[in-house]
């Protein structure tokens, strides 16, 4: 199942994506589905994943609806925590001057600086090195602490693609990359969430990619994680509880642009996507700051 | 006024502590007042801090209440961001051997992190380098980007005490701080929001302290702040919007426990208390992870 998030008339609604073209949705809010609005309250509802999937199934016509021209919003509008991991694919860490590391460097991001598919990519006044990190998004379904290996995936809903667009200058200002992380409206995220019933076990073997104005810009496989799924969420619980709506972005491969010779950086005017294998295209204009 | 959040029979509930010696309170809930429940809430609602002050004010004699005895929650339970400044004292990063900064190193807790006055903040199993630090925390009252030192503090709803607390060898694993931030119970938020109308302009010159056990750990003045908080939210704001709820922590002065000769941890059994100069006393018992 392929759920969004969008703008129903000015308040957050979900879809779920029905039509393998990905040309129509069901509005769940016109099936009489009795669940939240919100994807954090579906996806902490005890059984609400599989009550949509039965109100999508069961959907009258006039549930029925085309994608085309929808306002999205980012998949999980307003997480609890978005958590990040950072150098997570050997070849990212070495281009960007770092030791292959025995522990991820997590930091956060902040609901503010999300933004949904179609929807533009700011790049603020105070910088012009607005950077691209394709990555894969793991969505939380449930509590949890102290995950084992045998048990961790239980927790996850789905996964979705995450632009963690990153101002570099801000990043390394000081030793904390926190900052650079945080510009309103940096961090695409969507189109969709996936549920992880069809996804291989945490999402391992995809290919992801990002392109920018169409030319590739990295080319990368989620089986070259430093950290996969299953070790991530162990490593986070043994520290913390995730919570339903939680997000964590897995880590980007090499190719970003500030490692580049001449360095590449986004500018208004461009278009930025991130694939993912089974998953599907996070798409975002790039523009400047008003 | 003085706001707190508590436990209201499994419901968050917001209090204003109308007595000079803090021994009663009016629940809010019982004088008809008709704003959010939730400290977010009522932050977000045009004018709500002012119908709290008048509900206080002219509150029936059943809506006040002891203050003993109730369950506290964090002041803002679950803000929806807390970005922290480190190194905002001279002396607190020379004594972690970092040189003078430039700029605030930010980083970010979860509000998994967080803990009410009197709930035991809680030692890991992983770990026994459980350290304390003093701060002063900012709440946000109102939506904010790109301020300026004449209008940044219009945004400030009041302010409180917080003990960030710290897992070191977890803060020190790699460069980035975030996982040794962000242990469950670990960051001490209380006991009150004091509005700002009753503290200096920016909360400058006030003393703080921790205390651990009775003994004075740190002792500083807020006046030592190498960014004030003109400053800091100018400088946040100049790269994402600040919403009602969000959280501020200011840094933490010298004396913490890991730059001892020999280091002092907290352990179980302890109590350790964030006491600020006009706000009040922040005090949490100690206790090992169940």
């Amino acid at each position: 199942m392929r759920l969004i998030s969008y703008d129903n008339q000015g308040r957050a609604a979900i879809g779920v994506v029905t039509s393998a073209d990905a040309a129509e949705f069901v509005d769940l809010g016109a099936t009489g589905f009795s669940f939240s609005t919100d994807m954090t309250g579906l996806l902490a509802a005890p059984g609400g994943l599989a009550a949509a999937k039965a109100a999508a199934d069961a959907a009258p016509s006039h549930a029925v609806k085309p994608l085309a021209g929808i306002k999205y919003l980012p998949v999980v509008p307003r997480p609890p925590k978005i958590l990040c991991l950072g150098l997570n694919y050997a070849d990212h860490a070495k281009e960007g001057g770092h030791a292959k590391p025995e522990y991820p460097s997590f930091f956060m991001r902040g609901a503010t600086s999300q933004v949904a598919h179609q929807q533009p990519i700011v790049r603020p006044k105070v910088s012009i090195k607005l950077d691209y990190e394709a990555e894969l998004a793991v969505i939380i379904g449930a509590r949890a602490r102290h995950l084992t290996k045998a048990d961790a995936l239980a927790c996850v809903a789905g996964y979705s693609c995450y632009n963690d667009g990153s101002v570099r200058d801000y990043q390394r200002k000081t030793s904390q990359w926190t900052i650079g992380k945080n510009f309103d409206a940096t961090g695409g995220f969507g189109p969709w969430l996936v549920t992880a019933d069809e996804l291989p076990a945490g999402c391992a073997g995809l290919r992801i990619q990002s392109r920018l104005n169409g030319k590739v810009m990295q080319d990368a496989n989620t089986r070259d994680f430093l950290f996969d799924v299953v070790e991530a969420l162990c490593l986070i619980t043994e520290c913390m509880t995730l919570e339903p709506g939680d997000v964590i972005i897995t880590g980007t491969p090499g190719g970003v642009g500030h490692a580049r010779t001449p360095p590449v950086w986004m500018a208004p005017g461009d278009v930025c996507e991130i694939d993912i294998e089974g998953i599907g295209v996070l798409s975002n204009p790039i523009a400047g700051e008003k």
